[in-house]
């Protein structure tokens, strides 16, 4: 199973500022008209997103839900039900082992987890494929780590690495697991 | 004056393993014939180097010391006296602006930078020009990081991005202070 990080940070790896905040990545001047940094490349083939209760609770704050259409699992082992469920979402109270497996036997391929925890979870699982990350050109000081401790060190073998002109450098990595 | 940064990271932000072991970075296969990822040109072109005490520990362990001829200052609160000084090393006991003041007044014109701490310190002061990232293909799940705290976020210029053969991937960046 293809299982893909398609994720932006700050220079010194958050996703998040404490709070949960990501404004700061969403600012005017860091549109460029017509890119979408392969986004819509990976979200249109990949057969589910995997994200977790913060996750889903930032995006589900947006003014549109993003992912119309697109089946969504919620990985939480906190949540009993999803207060207001939006869009094709599913709550999955159980391992990201467990999640796999039943991802198998319905034949799925290719997904796209978001999020910290659920990230860190995965790549201490040792099942993440390819990591995207987009790094933006700032230095936010604190905030919510993309990436945690793992069991042993993994290496990685970059796949591209490219600038754009609005200071954005993303890097695309298959992971050695 | 001009006050860079020249550093190698993890993927995950980490300059050294939590005992300051630097080996992984250094591996054969990292190695590219005639490629030097830009050192020289920063190390030829700078006046001085600024680096801790822990960075000159580690450095001073070599074989060989790195920096023959050239001043390098070591920038450290608690040492007294350097126990075994090599090479052209001296010690500061002052503050990062104390420096700072110190060699405006010798009309030094560019600094090096090297190490977490300074690093930070000098970040922390808002005196750092530009940032020369190279990005190693590897997780390593903990270490001593590359970033710490800021009074303030920082926004930065990227002046080039490039992937290498050998999964490195170098950023620079211009400080908006």
């Amino acid at each position: 199973m293809r299982i893909s990080v398609f994720i932006a940070t700050s220079l010194d790896g958050y996703i998040a500022k404490p709070d949960g905040n990501i404004d700061w990545l969403m600012e005017k001047r860091y549109k460029l008209e017509g890119e979408d940094f392969g986004y819509s490349e990976l979200y249109d083939a990949c057969d589910l997103l995997v994200m977790g209760r913060n996750s889903y609770e930032k995006v589900a704050s947006f003014d549109e839900w993003p992912y119309p259409g697109k089946r969504v699992i919620i990985l939480s082992r906190s949540l009993e039900t999803l207060p207001e469920p939006i869009g094709k979402v599913e709550l999955f109270g159980g391992s990201v082992s467990e999640l796999m497996e039943t991802l198998r036997m319905e034949n799925k391929k290719y997904l796209y987890i978001d999020g910290g925890q659920v990230i860190q979870s995965f790549l201490k699982e040792g099942v993440v494929t390819d990591i995207t990350i987009t790094t933006i050109p700032i230095l936010l000081g604190e905030g919510i780590r993309l990436f945690g401790t793992l069991p042993k060190e993994k290496n990685l073998k970059l796949i591209a690495a490219q600038g754009y002109e609005n200071g954005f450098v993303q890097s695309r990595y298959e992971v050695v697991n």
